[in-house]
């Protein structure tokens, strides 16, 4: 019969039983439910609610049951449910009737909320940490490389030559959002929930300003109602990642882009890349592909823990033992992803003359053709409407823009004059652009620095 | 260096073999990876493509190693990627270039989607039989209490009286729409895609029907790069079980509604209950809380398939690897939905009497009231007006409607009559609904025989 | 005081009307509703539930109010909440008490589940039609180019040599199981749910079969209760529209690539493309991406309708009047897809020198050099490591793979004789891939010619 | 011809023009339009970009059409597409020359992210408001009720007595978060992206900071490719109502459950319900179930807007001009929900006899019994064995926990002394949790004393 089962007739059927485990994934937990448990015992100790003697015992046998689950020598049985049943099934089967003392005061309710906050504390400064690595090898393959351009892209269209690394940058704004939110998330962790009971706190005098203190964090929660049925920081958490991963997908695009034969912008390390069955020649760039598709999957855990939580009503209902599995492959995806793309974007090698190339294309200058009109004072409206039917002049007569005559330009550009004919080079194009958070070579360099630095 | 590594100069870095492998979790189709390399084979042989000879002995082997797979005596290995590769590499071991002729006119790419087809067929034709007991088991239950009376609801408001089994077999009939949903799907999965190579097909004179004869499909594609790129039948699947779980989590809440002190409609045997670690009273209806929590798994396992696939450029991309976890997910969770439920409900016991009461509620017949009116030819607009004044009257005087004389109902109803004071009986009420698929006690038998005969 | 207020002493506030009110969007179902009223009359009378002469009446003057909103002649009033009441109260101002007859026997719950039921099987219907006009315009423009060579991509890295006609044809297979999954959809919608009232049917002698005929559905509900609560029609049809979506987002993307200076393999028409307004020179193809964009959007609608459903006690809740605007997003989203995509299509000129271009490169007859080794009897696997070899070697050698010498060849293909020299031919290459689904020219052919008479 | 055309040969069909214009929805931010325009404006006059004088005519001419705008006296014309081209062309259509200078050094790319994150950040500031006026009208009623005890609810099963208060402070906490949420989303937003141009920058003059000034950003953005392809913040906002429209669906529900006939807690205001077509009896809480069903959309709004994003390349494509509307729908949801919740809260009434009634059950003192047994030094697990034992014996004999005498107690629990028997009270047993967080008295108020302080 369960520990809880004193009022039941008749044992769990072994189909319920599979049902309702959860032990087979949140044993994950266990380093932090016994931190939480040694916290608690501790305060039942100093509060008078156990026996000191018995609060110290419980903690050295917790520190045992850790040592023995860390050496692979501990049995989780799956009739035992979960890790919290688990460990104090452990203890008491150790300690007895001391061990029996450890639950006072608390229920699963608020232990695994405990559990979970103090698992994703540790874990959001593990991601955040991984992600300023990610940045790092961002900035570094940017600052290898500072002066190689490349087309820059909407629409997927040839639009205004860019730095590659420039490229390269907008992807660490888009981590340190990231960072950012995860940080922002972390607040709303700390939070210390147990004491909470089930539902209504206890009746027992418990210190809980006591546990905050010894687990560090930042204050108690102020409804038991609320601690006990809150899983917002987990959705919170996931939408972050769904973001993160989001970011990861676009990256992983024109990584697959630049890849393809018609790019041929990059190549990427033999150890990042993968072979296929049938076809001899092929090297496909499965780690973004595959990035592409893990952003699916945490999109599909962050869709589950909305609808799980939807329309459920206060406080505790099982259907939140489901956050669990939602929560680990998420963060184990966003985890996975971080490892392998830093490695990868280090054994990536720049093809800078099939870039310089494309960039090359006159037509890209277009706009610069236009601003140089309004330095005149044609009003922009107008200089864009004569620059665009100088583009279709070159295009019905077959020409590139920097094929045409001057007098060919006057046709559609009356205003145009010699210096016009010198502004289809790439190079001098992205000169011009030093505007902050433009493209141009000064101020690029500039934003490596200030993320070399930031990143330190 | 992996088995299609010829052009590669490094092995896969150890974190990128992590990332990108599939073993851990395709192993699970094993035995439909060996039945089409088994047909394949046979055809391979037959055409001429390989000696017949060959072909004997790798289908001899491939059942050794399906045996070994089955007796637990088969390593699988993470570097060898996938099921695929690990079952090829088994039989190039054993057989040497004889086996090494089994990959002849084939990719991976048409291998994984006649995997999976084959497998979903199956895995289709087992939830079905499956949804076929849950029918059952709700038939067995209305049959059992064909008189139980209790209050239907819209907005969770009492509306009008209901037979019990009415409600049930309301759960029959969606889960009738769910079996027929599979069996559509299922048309569209039994199609033979081998045969499309990675994507064009192949040179050698290949025998797709015999093969497609072989595996008993319906008949082959008619495109090869839509047959390596088409993920659209596990969407679809992925789908029904969605709309299957969304069907079983508002049994759920109802379930959990009647388990409920307030509606204490039913009582669930102690087997399929849990507790609680701190209030030794509680009997929580744990299964139904996690099925109204799982819905939400498979909602994420769709979301997960149709955006993985969005915007995928043709023809296979590495993204759809992703598509099997989601898969085995979703079915996993089904089955133990469809396993747990049909016990659960045999262990139900009625509280016909709380029903009974609950349906006893005369403003459960204001309906009838109106109707009655109508039979009076009072336009049914004006009898539904006069029937709320009624009810407002008896609230304002704090009364049941049955409560009052013929007199007082006359003052909002002026052509009620003796007749009228009669028909605040929940039986009567439910007896006089006789239309088809109404809640008459003759219908609902008629119903329940339907269901019998048809789930035979 | 609304219709329904006679137990209510206060009104509705403005704000809950506004929040509850439906008539701004379902007013779209009038037509429907009509229709509904009209049959439900017509049994009524038919019944003497009320006079024939009635019956006819309202007939006549619901025909009058169809009139009158065609011609936009009748003030849709949000007091009235919805379609149903709008209809019902002009019914009701224009006849008086013989108007008031027509809401017998019937509740709003079984109103709005036939009207959206006949509106559905309208839809339905149509985009079926619209669906077969987007396969007629992909297979005229594979019909019109049945010898245009491309490289065909997995992973976005060429793999083998195709016809740009079997590319097309690809999608032609998607779009026609979208249409057999939107027929499938119908046989569940085409069922008569009216005659279930609120949740448990009429006391009224009504005659469920004769208005089954007179709306031409297929058979009459067999549960009340579910008729009411049932939407599951609408999330099967919104998840057969994400397919749907899915697949156009997939097109989308292979003509945002065709359509990129990198590949330049098309050029859609200045009537589907717009401009930047700051770039003179861009042309966008704007459609495919809104397109893929827009499949986003229906993805929403369908997770907005599986959430709404998820946990719903039975039967009738008024969460399910959220269903309609989800219904009318996925579907005018649809049909916006389905009209703007023929003619782009229709629009569309292949660069056929630059597809053949690329198809040339001699790294995607690889596998043809395999295929022929298999035919020297080289076992298949060992074929793939030599080929891979020579890929290789050309590589570290800067050599295209048509480049070697017989003798370079042999260094790594020992079996290799003067036939192999003249295996990297793209045409011929195709031209061996007759296999059913294989892009040979023929097949293709047959292909064209099936959906053509398919199609007809 | 467009504004953008000088190289189309041809106009955009009238179906692509339906299909991508925008202006049907962007109007909305017509205000933002031309509060950046103006900024925008004023830095060109300065910087000398544009004269001066042209500067002051931009923005008084944008004024007027401000004013136009607000007095339903400006013709949005869907062939101008969007937002930005109708005003640019009003100016135009006024100014001549002059305003055809207002585009200079810009794109709509930046544009219509600027305009979002001005509208944004207004709706974020004004969405605080109203969540603090729905937190105060919870205090509010939680103040009035301080003393109002109900079962506390885990599973849906009494878990032990709760403040009525108590429950709905625990709205306040989920609140809370909410608004800290929106307030983090906020710091994201404040951040001016014009001046990226369409990708790169310009090479006009521009400053940047200026304009930041200006428009009280709190920094100009570092990267313009990011700025013009980063959607982040919508996810984010559109995440952030999600969690906020979850924690209604529960309020929603509890609200739905208590209104029921079997829980009968409390009564909506007329004015907050509506009745039933068919059943003249009927009063139900529309606004909770719509409320729980709106969820669902906000749910897919922003898998709408995921979707949408995943898998982009760099940087704009104008699948992102989907935002828009997902944004819209979410924020008019949320804010619908936010108008009508409060007024309906101060209209319930609170039926206190039957909260009271059910909170009275023995059984929910059961953990009280238990703590009493911990305080007498019996280990906890032990005595939530013997309650158990209890609980099952009283349920076996058929009585309620407080109807034995002690020696019937001490069968199952030796321990058990007089004191025992006067456990069974809710109002000592709330009145013994004063714990932080707890739900008792002094707690309980303690909390109503923070937040109406902090609410002030």
């Amino acid at each position: 019969m369960a520990m809880w089962g004193g009022r039941f007739s008749e044992n769990t059927s072994k189909d319920v039983a599979d049902y309702s485990e959860s032990i087979s994934f949140d044993k994950r937990l266990y380093k932090y439910d016994i931190q939480g448990s040694k916290a608690h015992a501790t305060m039942l100790g100093g509060a008078g609610i156990i026996p000191e003697a018995t609060a110290k015992m419980i903690c050295e046998e917790l520190d045992n049951i850790l040592d023995r689950i860390e050496k692979g020598d501990f049995e989780f049985k799956m009739e035992l449910e979960d890790i919290h049943m688990n460990i104090e099934s452990a203890l008491i089967a150790k300690l007895g009737d001391e061990g029996a003392r450890v639950h006072s005061a608390r229920s699963r309710n608020d232990q695994v909320a405990l559990d979970i906050r103090l698992y994703l504390r540790d874990e959001i400064a593990l991601l955040i940490d991984m992600i300023r690595e990610f940045q790092k090898s961002l900035v570094a393959k940017a600052a290898e490389n500072p002066e190689a351009i490349m087309p820059g892209f909407t629409h997927l269209q040839h639009a205004q030559p860019v730095l590659f690394a420039h490229h390269l940058l907008a992807y660490v704004e888009m981590l340190d959002r990231d960072a950012e939110r995860l940080a922002d998330c972390a607040k709303r962790i700390n939070v210390l929930v147990l004491g909470s009971g089930a539902i209504a706190g206890s009746t027992l005098p418990i210190q809980r300003e006591k546990v905050c203190e010894l687990l560090n964090f930042s204050r108690v929660s102020r409804n038991s109602m609320d601690a006990v049925a809150d899983r917002d920081f987990a959705i919170e958490l996931l939408s972050d990642l769904a973001i993160f991963a989001m970011h990861t997908s676009r990256l992983s695009e024109d990584l697959i882009l630049w890849c393809s034969q018609e790019f041929d912008f990059v190549e990427l390390g033999d150890a990042f890349c993968t072979g296929s069955s049938l076809m001899p020649q092929k090297k496909n760039p499965d780690v973004a592909e595959l990035t592409r598709g893990k952003t699916a999957r945490i999109y599909g855990d962050l869709m589950a823990m909305l609808t799980m939580c939807k329309g459920l009503p206060l406080t505790y209902n099982r259907d939140l033992q489901e956050d669990k599995e939602q929560i680990f492959d998420a963060l184990d995806t966003a985890k996975k992803i971080l490892r392998v793309y830093p490695p990868m974007l280090a054994s990536m090698e720049l093809k800078k003359e099939n870039m310089a190339k494309a960039a090359s294309d006159p037509a890209l200058m277009a706009t610069d053709v236009a601003e140089e009109l309004v330095k005149l004072c044609v009003p922009f409206r107008t200089a864009h409407h004569r620059v665009g039917a100088f583009v279709k002049y070159c295009k019905d007569n077959n020409k590139q823009l920097n094929e045409c005559t001057l007098e060919e330009m006057q046709i559609t550009i009356p205003e145009a004059n010699a210096n016009f004919l010198t502004l289809f080079d790439a190079k001098s194009s992205v000169g011009k652009r030093e505007v902050t958070g433009g493209t141009g070579f000064n101020e690029v360099k500039k934003q490596i620095a200030f993320w070399q630095k930031t990143l330190e």
